[in-house]
């Protein structure tokens, strides 16, 4: 991320990837404000073992596609609201040109784009798999939840 | 794909995909018109041995949305510039909810896809990781002839 | 709809729906989350003798159109301002491909979805053609008390 | 219709119409320059055995709105690009106050808003039911062609 | 107005009109909710004198537009900011079809209305003429306390 | 206008005050261009006997809110279509700050235009009244054609 | 600035002029209120030394184009967030029309004026140079700490 | 520039500077394809004695600020219209975060970077500004011409 401010938005992530037990690191980095340090690291990122990165921005959002333009490991792009309801960062990842893609997720999309990342991963390894699978059962309990919360509303001609 | 209206976008994408020696199925599919079709081939995916799913979708766009809410395979979106310049697709599809992702690339953005696609098989397949180390090579070339032709061109205040 | 959150905007279709002695069920569903769940709701739907849908839903809003997809039943969408003013899920919502309409209301739009509802039953009911009758004709006191007001305000140069 | 020049959008609608065998009748009518005839048309459509009306209008798009506030049957709101990728059509009609609801169609979507008109009477009336069941068959058979002409592509790499 | 609801905006041009002694009346009128009572408005208008009508209105704003098309009095729409920022409402009333102008100010613009207002009535009375002179002259005021305000503050490096 | 490339568009708003036999005269000014001329302009206007003025500007369009801000005589403001569909010169024109309005009309609605400024003169002036009433009469020619247009069509189904 | 309303956000303009030891004045000016005074200070900019211009506005925003068209000096936009985001002042500032540039910074982007008019004054000043190097290399800090306060976050799966 | 399909644009660039006697050079980088080529003359550029960088770039347009992150020297962006009618690029480019901006012009604004590149040199050279004037002072000249032509037009009203 490009500034601990967009740590509420991209904890979430974190806090997905842990429950998930996919061992991850967490960086800022800009691609204003430290070039170096994002190309150090873009270039870096295969020989590590890095299998996917997550680049949240916002604004003229440049992060993503940045380092996009230095590796050939995935990047997931996640625009970040900080102006114009974060429309502007989500044109800045999304409409990459052609043969440099960001995957990108929604804005402020932090819990999608590591869900997506471990999709990624599971493409090559069957217990990422499994941990998909049991997380995709699981979105059903909220709705079932909500299901509950309005059974439990009365009114005269509500007929369930 | 919707409808082969949408063929001549995704093309690029089966072209790449072909290159580089990455076998593929294409297939017309529509969220709205062949619901179950759309179910058929998501729930069979994975067994099928599918890793990657690119869904390509204009307007009110639900097909990459719909398949990413049946399987743990990632699923690539492409909004069709069919009305709005593509940016109602855009939204449609990127704008998932928390839990589904969808991996949104740029309007008709079908070549992106089609790499990123590979991106991801390569998180677990170092051939793959080859082809995108040459391709990505590659696109210097666009640049060095188009620097050529600047080069031609003949100002008097033109120092290069 | 797709999550009690929505609760706070849809309880005035419920409200009016109850008023007008309509019978009708509520029930949490997710195009996303529980695509199983919608599809059993959306084909059983005629059977159970349901005339109309409302749907609801935010951000990339499939519900509406995928319901649609599967029932012969009339679908109508309400946009929910959950990110980007509301304009992701109106586009989401309404720009349906030829075959599946989606009858669309305004965002947050839950009372006139359920007003809509009616005026479909009514076509084909005379008690239902009534009540809207009523309801329309109540619809001129909230500007009979608003012009009360206005007329209480005294400006020196004002002459009603 | 406000002019002749919505025709090439609006025909669709009337072929629908004609094909299903409902009865219907085209007006042009606008409620800007004949607010008079409008009223009349508005307020008379119940009584004439009218059920659904379909209105189509452009820019700062009235015609549906103010229709609407004179009946009771339901209005069906066809955005007509004339301006702004009927950007402005579509939310001036879809974003009605509270009361009267105008069941908005995508932009252009006259084939849609037709077989909407259809649905609705549908509710109260079973051999409009039939139609409409094989019309929704009948959707699956230009996907069925899509994928025919998909198989005959030939891709070295194509598995299908 | 539509609704007491736009009268903390609106109130600006009743302030405004009061200071400047041009009498006016204050009516709450609804294109979708009062269509019979906007008629009689708009048609008796000219007859009881009036010169110019202001009309406010959010959402699908129809109320100038309707009134401009049942009078020659020249019709200033003020766009009510009450959803998506109020770029609905503008649109609304700003982009009507030949033949039918409306006169549009800025979103929430109620103050801008009633000078625009007088600035139409002194195209024939010089009375007026005289007044709008004066409160041109008093725009200056706040820049110049705006200044005095700039001049207050102290920087080393600021030479004014 | 700011230059002949909108005379096109602004014929329109001529060839209308010619036929309602209004004089008029037509000049290039340009606020960015020729800032000086324009100063003239602005502040001869009352003098001249200039009653109202058309300001027609694209992009950044700048030239009626200067006028306004240097003349008591009311200003219409014509957003003609020169980048984004029009839409930045409709907010350049429309979103004037308070005390200086401009009378905006919709983009490109050069006729428009030219029949406000014949209402606005009209206000102070009975023989333009008359004029309007029998050019809004003329109105309703248009529809009466469609309708005649329509009437000529057959379908099976089409009972007018 | 058009008013001191826009103080909050000018004044990190002022604060880094100061710290880098620019001279700089600050002026409240507006296009439509005070035209005689905004056009004394255009054309007298260059001849006071002044050598970079920075212009803020909301809405409509005119002053720093109508600044530009008066003098050669080079003019900084800042579009002010009044309305619509501010998108609508951003294209009233950059949609110029050739001939006459406005350099436009992002939205409330006061402190990117400042350092863009230090750069202006760089093409032609070593001194400016080095505070530039300076400031640049500071704005790592930022990140350098943000990293720490990363580093901080226990993770169980956190590798960094 | 990104590649040669921006030349038709950028050429109105290079013919203004070349007019004006001013050395330039021209090449084609990418930010996405050819990352170590920007960076190389991005360093290098105020070595180079390079006093102005114009960087044109459509879409997710990270050019300019690739570039004026790497360097001290003034970055002006012209964002080329690619897709969604250059909104997307002027986003990219404009709302640079904090530390690192970005000269943005208008759209396909070539010819506005370059005379605004000459205003930034002209801040520290005499003859540079003398360019300017005669330049500006030419600026009338088109006016003039649609004079003339406006004159030519002959309407029965039309007085001058």
């Amino acid at each position: 991320m490009g500034s601990t401010s967009d740590l509420p938005v991209m904890e979430k992530a974190a806090q997905f990837l842990n429950e998930m037990e996919i061992p991850f690191e967490m960086n800022a980095l800009s691609a204003h404000r430290t070039p170096a340090e994002v190309e150090t690291f873009a270039k870096g990122a295969k020989e590590k073992g890095i299998k996917v990165i997550i680049a949240a921005a916002g604004m003229a959002a440049h992060l993503p596609g940045v380092i996009a333009s230095m590796t050939t490991v995935p990047v997931i792009g996640v625009p970040i609201n900080a102006s114009l309801d974060g429309l502007d960062a989500l044109l800045a990842i999304v409409q990459m040109p052609p043969g440099i893609p960001v995957a990108t997720v929604g804005i402020n999309g932090a819990l999608n784009a590591a869900i997506l990342a471990l999709q990624m991963i599971a493409t090559g390894d069957d217990s990422a798999q499994e941990k998909l699978k049991e997380y995709k059962e699981s979105l059903k309990n909220k709705i079932t939840k909500a299901n509950r919360e309005l059974a439990s509303l009365t009114y005269k001609y509500k007929t369930n």
